[in-house]
């Protein structure tokens, strides 16, 4: 599929996990209380929630919302993925579609996955054992073709030296090369608190890059959730608003100044917005650096 | 002053209040409960508190802060300001400023004024008066030279009874030509809720324009606030995301298409950022529009 010589990634590919991931993979101890996929008529039903029915990682409020709304956007999709849906969204599956759209490699990001974490202040322990039941799910869907099927790790933002064990399992046991993050806060820390430093640093020290990877919703508060049940609006400004914030942080909260060698990308969130945040991050660098941020 | 046959108009300027304002201009029923102004040895002293000493307008854990931060630019605005402070920031002042300026018109927005509302759920018939307060001495303080000082009206959005009454008074009986408001939620309502129709139909029929202006803090939730005592980040988000995300309510929320003789500024927010979010409206409005705003 290399074209005129270049091989075509995709830096940003979704899997689609199967409903019952955690029930399967996570440790016992902590499975009765895992995050459960639900399934509906709707082939791309993305919904998580407790074992008890609450909404997971998301606003309480969207319980009582269909699970997608039924427009034309809904009807598209209903027909584009219901073979893939039928054969259970399986490796060969995404094989298959990176075929047809012409990829040779892609760095794949969960789906129901991105909520697992996307609850603030969870228990750490358990937090820490349903990222690793991602990851060793993830190793599974990748084990067919791990040179095409790059695999982003899960890891928690609750707890850094769980967060540094399992960059160093998803590297030495599991061959990932990368991990992600969501980028909105999960603790009353902003991502340039020294909290963090020792994730940074092992993602240094590993020589893997971290991607922070956003959604449309989140048990946290985030970006543009005061508009509520109007998907629209929030979509507007929850991915993109979350990662300007997260980068402001690692340009101008230090991190990057800390970590010189840690690479960090910025998914699925646009971009045109770029060149405005760094001038207003240069103005504010300016006008007050020397008392906010006097080490950069 | 005018130049080329043009004459030179500041859309946003801004006056520095007296910190007794409250004091002096609200009805007596409320006036112990109004708004103080902070003085100290900073010049540009813009903290202001509750009777008892709670910040007003600006989240708690800002009080443990110095009034302003030491740093070079505070230094640079005492030097510059310290003269206007002297003389009380008077309309003599603020005229010779212009003067200076090169300005032949400004439109005239709050400074202390800008967190006179800025606490969530007050009490409405509290807010009115307050904002009756600004708006009384701002009448004064134009008087001396209304062809070239023109005050923006404060109003309430916690009762549109109050915010229609005084957009009625401001126009006529204080002359006033447009109001302001903080483009920050105060209520749990977005701005595109029919709740606030009635204050947009009135500033149709009465044809005078609304200007949106966000502050650096706020007593309710703020994009960015998460960066807490780091005030350079906090001002790279502030302004802009409150005000991206009220222009949305306004373009995707249905606001304009409802009452489409209405005008609305958003000051003081940069618009680099204005091509990718209109760009990102448009993607959602094909994406779902069909489902969340069927009436565009």
């Amino acid at each position: 599929m290399a074209k005129g010589g270049y091989r075509i990634i995709d830096s940003d590919m979704h899997i689609m996990e199967p409903p019952d991931l955690w029930q399967r993979y996570t440790d016992k101890k902590y499975r009765d209380y895992a995050q459960v996929g639900v399934t509906s008529d709707n082939v791309r039903d993305l919904r998580t929630v407790h074992p008890d029915g609450r909404p997971w990682g998301a606003p309480v409020r969207a319980a009582s919302r269909p699970s997608q709304a039924g427009g034309r956007n809904y009807e598209r999709n209903q027909k584009l993925y219901v073979t893939h849906a039928e054969r259970g969204w399986s490796t060969e599956v995404q094989l298959e579609a990176m075929d047809v759209e012409g990829l040779d490699v892609a760095v794949l990001f969960p789906t129901r996955g991105l909520h697992t974490l996307a609850e603030p202040f969870m228990d750490p322990p358990f937090a820490a054992a349903l990222a690793r039941a991602y990851n060793d799910w993830l190793y599974d869907f990748c084990a067919p073709a791990p040179d095409r099927l790059i695999g982003a790790a899960m890891v928690s933002p609750f707890d850094m030296d769980d967060a540094v064990a399992e960059v160093e399992r998803a590297v030495k046991d599991l061959g990932f090369r990368t991990v992600f993050m969501r980028s909105n806060q999960m603790t009353d820390k902003p991502w340039h608190d020294p909290f963090y430093d020792p994730l940074w640093s092992a993602l240094e020290e590993y020589d893997i890059p971290i991607g922070f990877h956003e959604a449309s919703s989140s048990g946290a508060r985030q970006a543009g959730d005061h508009f509520g049940a109007n998907t629209l609006l929030r979509r507007v400004f929850a991915q993109p608003v979350e990662q300007m914030m997260a980068l402001a942080s690692f340009c101008g909260g230090g991190v990057l100044e800390r970590h010189p060698r840690l690479r960090a990308a910025f998914l699925e969130a646009n971009c045109a917005w770029a060149p405005w945040l760094l001038w207003r991050l240069d103005e504010g660098y300016e006008r007050e650096a020397d008392v906010f941020v006097p080490e950069l």
